[in-house]
């Protein structure tokens, strides 16, 4: 493949409005970029929207069409420069940063939660993990220690954090979320199966293995 | 509100051709049953698609038109009964049984997932869980004992399962696929932050908590 024209970064970014782009638009750029970073790891310099959407099962035309949102990526013909994607979509998504991120629930899910080490290369670092129970409290867990969730308000004021994980039983999830909402977590990844109530202009995602074997199954006889 | 006409149940879920109902509607319908056990369980028995749009935040013609591609559910005005709603879901997405799941990955992710006891109400069972350390070989982790996974096949066979977990690092999610697949296990949910490359048959979900906070931060300064 030919080499890439050089485009200057800034030029491009600054030329998408961000109010016009669909919500699933953005929510598959994360996926581009993870199997980007793949491509990249493997020592592939170059990439079409065809070899993305192949392994994206996605169509090329999906994947030119969200992209051209942001400015023009590659030329017809020859393919995306990986790396200068990469750092492209890092920005567009301000992954090109380290974001704090709350844990609350210290049970054997907050723990692997804890001890999962692929965080901090994609942009996420816990910082501080929170529970109830004395027995957890004070026992370190991946990189920190386990805090009480009475001073979440303060820990969550000391580290500048925005995002939180719930990591607790369905039962108590909701009374977390309200916690983490009082004190300004206003992004928030739930692992509870339940639907939380929660304000509008809160953002919650959720992580729920049976929605997908559910959605599996439907397949399945 | 009113009582609900009494339909029959055979008579709906026999109407539908399963071939032309989109992907993406199948895969609203676990997160609407999950929402309407939720409302049963706090006592409930009748709810109406603009309080399940509220909880969920879809319109309510959007819940009125995916049920629909099902049959009738409930009557305009009078809401949908909880119980009944909830049992043809689960018939339309099988789950009216309990599927048997194979766990492959003996680490503190794994560990956690063993350990939950969410999955059997919902229509799952983790009955094998897979490792190639003979450090974890054995131990007992939730409901069963680890074994070596170069027993996947035959035990696959013993307990009839078509889907697995994949929960271990991505260094090693390809070459654990490949072995799944090959043994038919062609359902698979994976938890490592990578893109399988697997035949057109096969069905992969992924569970990638990055993928949902880089989505969020796109939103966030």
């Amino acid at each position: 493949m030919q080499r890439l024209h050089s485009v200057k970064a800034n030029s491009i970014v600054s030329k998408w409005n961000r109010k016009e782009i669909p919500d699933i638009v953005i929510g598959r750029l994360p996926v581009y970029l993870r199997t980007l970073r793949l491509l990249a790891e493997s020592g592939q310099d170059v990439t079409s929207s065809h070899e993305l959407g192949d392994r994206l099962g996605i169509s090329s035309a999906q994947i030119r069409k969200d992209l051209s949102h942001f400015g023009e990526f590659g030329k017809q013909g020859t393919g995306y420069n990986i790396k200068f994607l990469c750092n492209q979509l890092q920005r567009i998504l301000h992954v090109d940063r380290i974001w704090p991120v709350i844990l609350v629930g210290a049970g054997s899910l907050g723990n692997a939660i804890a001890n999962y080490t692929g965080f901090e290369s994609r942009g996420f670092r816990i910082v501080a993990i929170f529970d109830e129970d004395p027995e957890v409290i004070g026992q370190k867990m991946g990189p920190v220690y386990v805090d009480d969730f009475a001073n979440l308000a303060q820990r969550t004021e000391e580290t500048s954090a925005q995002i939180a994980i719930i990591a607790v039983p369905a039962s108590a999830a909701q009374r977390v979320a309200d916690r983490l909402i009082h004190v300004g977590l206003n992004s928030i990844l739930c692992y509870a199966p339940i639907t939380l109530v929660v304000p509008s202009h809160v953002r919650v995602n959720y992580i729920d293995p049976v929605i997908h074997f559910q959605h599996m199954t439907y397949y399945l006889k």
